[in-house]
């Protein structure tokens, strides 16, 4: 194949040293195609690798790798680097069970130095190293890639913050794509916009240079101005306002600019930032054109482009469905997503009724504490979030609203196992950390049309509510219409009356517990709250049952399934056994949502297993 | 007495609008004297409410409050504005049991718009207000007020970065004392001394106009070049290059001048940002020349000043000689606070070890970012916090240091119930957030040696690890050498042996246990490890006595308590009655520590009623 004529023989960085400027060019591409071919058979994020081709190969060209650090934020353009540091042939097991992960990750390359997968911890982390390093006496160097979407987060700008002022030895590049997944939003966006826009500080130097150069004493004038311009008046950008040494935009294509820039900062002092410009999808028309569509991307014959699929639908259209419908009745309301607005199922709700959706950017502490200010004048927020990005806004979901108990909706998706993105992207932990909040009332839909209801419920009520429902589709129930008569708070619903066992069992996993059931005879409620719990039919199953089996797809410490013992003991009813089965205490690889779960006891056969382990069968 | 001319006749902003300039001045001399003598009498913040007197009478004149909207960030500075909002006469009972909260409160007063505590809140929360308010057709005016300090923090950033893209009528007024609670650090910092130094943009343009007015052919070039300046080339300010147009700096103690700018800006459309001047403690010499020392203050005789009183050796002390301890022995390791030298007991550590001491600022999601890219290095990282900031840095402990199982100490101060600040920085769910985590060790002290000892071992464990302890005294152990022995990790040890009844105690709650225990002759254990748990221990203790009572100063929800039952089902061993004592599902209030902890049954007598209740005794 031609793309293997230069890539074949590079397994590792160093392998790239002796290649000259039209090798290396030749190797991007190469690299482009190779990245095209493997991820439309493993599906992954596609458009933002093929935005980093270049700047990878310049990378581990100028620096030296892995003594030399490179950070990678998000690690959604992770692709080519790991390509090119010694992974190459393990690209087709690409976010598979025991395949590369999707992410840069310690345990699977010296060369990835910082786990990643939620935004814009690069800057912190490469800070860290830095002083790290220094404090053993070692000089490496060490980058940080960040894009622009990622500079909205808090967190970037704390990095830059303390970076500017600690004025170490760093290097910040910025891969401006203009993009986050889907269009950017926020200040800052507009502002890279315009330094885009105008290259502004060299262009008025020419001007002024120009204009001034006709009368000779004013050259002198002109330099004046510009002393001014650079140093008293003010820094020329915000980085520089932030201590840092700016340099660029350049475009981020042009391998022999980006060698040459990365060749004269490697060797500056104090932090520098160098402004990068590139194109997500780059090379290949089809996702130039759809930077949104090919940012994750399923398999797909690279020639045809993406297919459509008709699939069930799944939680997150539930949702989508959910916010357009109401939007048709009620006016009271907006809804809020941190930079997922496809992630979220919210496209046709934003574009339905922009006036009432709002994209804040990657900023889950401002959505939570803006919808908070929101809830305080009377109209109701709707915050869309995964549950792994909710650990983001623990701290304003307790202070700003639950302390207020004020009236927000979390809509809480990829609650549970979410697959391929693996550990840094699982919701393994929210039923844990929410229910020790007071005033918070948490849900577990079973199926689709009760997360349509809950939601609806949610909605209605006039507190902090919280619906989590798992990745993917449920078991394809029709929605009804909204039920007038909202869900009874804290009241579960038995699904099958059986002996001996009783399952108490939360949201994705009440089916498998009644798959379970249906082959044991056992007993099945839908507790459908976590928080209040339905104490009462906690009372009666235990009353009526030998066993009673929790079950949750949340980690089983300080889970769903340890509420209802502290529900038990508080009622002193304490003397069943009871099991409690969710996801153990350790982080879930990545791989098949349906492998993984299984791999953990979470369906029925695990279910079955676990009673028959325990002698209960 | 004096202060009371003009200011007893005040009780509500209406009152105001009909007072002169002079008068209104008056009145700022009135409230800056009636807040040092009730201060000195309560207790509270000092410092920060001298300095925001002018800023708070000149925005209860010029603005229609309540209707019109004021958001006190963190409010250390809002007694003025309690004063001015019909709760002066109440000030007596500032952060005391049923008292005036020391923070704004929304339950306490419509006046206060948004409950707050925990810092730099404030931009988005009247963000939300305007955009909730315009849903509503309502018109009224918003003012975010914030210090510079708290301006570090991500979530002011992704504030601001949102206000900015948003362009609504708003109002944010930067406070700035050049302090956070300590000296400020930080490039922004940096960049507002800048400003301030500079106040540039007129000066330059001053500059400009007279070089170049003597050849009237380049005045024009001179007001292009400009234009440029304002517009093309850069915005003049950071806050601008966010979308907001920046006035100021001005000086905030000059009732005249904020009341005019405040007059002019009230009217402007799109986001406004005014930049004020104050210092903190102004007007009382002794908090002007010791900001730092009166941020907080106990009661004090204000002729005389604070006086260093003796007293007991606190948790935070116990860290803070830890930390210079261990630098005497061993130099791969630094300690990172997010802007809490003073609270965590760091003061002396930092001046004997400066290089090895970073406050990265109000930044707790930086701090633990950063502490993760340290391990990485193999330096370890030790990281203060307060229990209620933490939860502002969870992601980051979940995503970026536990999640690949990176090595650092986390020393949690203010675990458990703080007392006067209330429920805005009780640290009441550490240990249900904590321990749902994979690879976390969790340690909890029950005194001064225990603390001691359990930093150590975190220290030289190769792990993440919290070692949690409670703000103020505890029995007054006395520290011993570092036990060359480490603890065992995930043992407790028994301290008394009785019968019937064990007490499973962590913590703050081993010596309230142990005084019960002495009284019905009952076993008591010191947990030491909430993760991992000391199963062979709870396996004894349920064989060997009737009743199993775990007694905790954490949330009883997804707490010690319910983690100690998780083992007892894992094991088998589920026919005892327990007990789970700890703090019930309900944010504890403000008061006398000791008399918040006695109302919720966390002290001896309490734990007693309880088991009498329960019939047990």
């Amino acid at each position: 194949m031609t793309y293997t004529n230069i890539l074949e023989n590079i397994n590792y960085p160093h392998d790239l040293k002796n290649l000259n400027r039209t090798e290396l060019k030749q190797l991007a591409d190469e690299l482009r195609e190779y990245i095209l071919h493997n991820v439309s058979k493993t599906g992954g994020h596609l458009a933002s690798n093929l935005g980093s081709v270049e700047l990878t190969v310049a990378l581990h060209y100028v620096y030296d790798t892995p003594n030399d650090k490179l950070v990678w934020d998000v690690g959604h353009q992770s692709y080519p680097h790991k390509i090119l540091t010694g992974r190459r042939n393990k690209m087709d097991t690409l976010r598979q069970t025991n395949g590369l992960a999707g992410f840069p990750k310690r345990d699977e390359s010296e060369y990835d130095t910082f786990g990643v997968g939620h935004s814009s911890t690069s800057i912190s982390a490469a800070l860290g190293m830095v002083v790290g390093n220094r404090q053993r006496g070692k000089q490496d160097k060490v980058v940080a890639i960040i894009g622009d979407g990622s500079m909205t987060a808090g967190l970037a700008f704390e990095g830059l913050n303390n970076a500017g002022w600690l004025n170490t030895d760093m290097l910040v590049i910025l891969n401006d794509n203009e993009m986050s997944i889907s269009e950017n939003v926020g200040a800052v966006s507009t502002y890279l916009s315009k330094i885009l826009a105008g290259r502004f500080y060299n262009k008025v130097k020419d001007t002024a240079n120009k204009a001034l150069s006709v009368v000779p004493s004013m050259q002198k004038l002109a330099h004046k101005v510009e002393e001014h311009m650079k140093g008293m008046i003010m820094p020329s950008t915000m980085f520089e306002e932030l201590g840092f040494n700016y340099i660029g935009p350049i475009d981020g294509h042009d391998l022999d600019q980006l060698i040459d820039t990365l060749n004269e900062l490697k060797n500056l002092t104090g932090p520098q930032f160098l402004h990068i410009v590139t194109k997500k999808g780059q090379g290949y028309k089809l996702a130039e054109n759809d930077p949104i569509g090919y940012h994750g991307v399923s398999t797909f014959n690279p020639n045809e482009g993406m297919q459509a699929k008709a699939s069930a639908m799944t939680y997150t259209q539930v949702f989508g469905k959910f916010l357009c419908d109401i939007a048709k009745m009620d006016n009271e309301f907006l809804a809020i997503t941190p930079a997922m607005r496809e992630g979220s199922g919210m496209v046709e709700f934003a574009k339905e009724y922009p006036e009432k959706f709002f994209d804040v950017g990657i900023a889950e502490q401002h959505a939570i504490t803006f919808a908070a200010g929101v809830a305080t004048q009377g109209i109701k927020p709707i915050v869309a979030i995964y549950s792994t990005f909710l650990q983001r806004g623990y701290d304003q979901l307790i202070h700003d609203v639950a302390l207020q108990n004020l009236s927000v909706l979390f809509a809480i998706d990829r609650a549970g196992i979410v697959g391929a993105d693996g550990p840094t992207h699982n919701g393994a932990f929210d039923i844990s950390f929410l229910r020790c909040i007071p005033n918070m009332i948490i849900m577990t839909p079973s199926d689709e049309n009760e997360c349509y209801q809950m939601l609806y419920t949610g909605f209605r009520l006039n507190a902090p509510v919280a619906v989590r429902y798992p990745r993917g589709s449920g078991i394809g129930k029709e929605l009804e219409t909204f039920n007038s008569q909202l869900m009874d708070v804290g009241k579960g619903r038995v699904l099958r009356s059986g002996k001996k066992i009783a399952f108490l069992a939360f949201g994705s996993m009440v089916y498998p517990a009644l798959e379970a059931a249906n082959e044991i005879d056992a007993t099945v409620c839908d507790m459908r709250f976590v928080k209040p719990l339905d104490r009462n039919l906690i009372s009666e199953m235990v009353a009526g049952h030998d066993y009673i089996v929790t079950v949750e797809e949340n980690a089983i410490m300080a889970g769903a399934g340890s509420a209802c013992v502290e529900a038990m003991l508080e009622m002193g009813i304490y003397k069943k056994q009871v099991i409690t089965i969710g996801i153990p205490d350790q982080f879930i690889e990545h791989g098949d949502p349906k492998a993984m779960l299984g791999s953990i006891g979470l369906n029925k056969n695990g279910i079955l297993d676990r009673l028959k382990q325990l002698q209960i069968l």
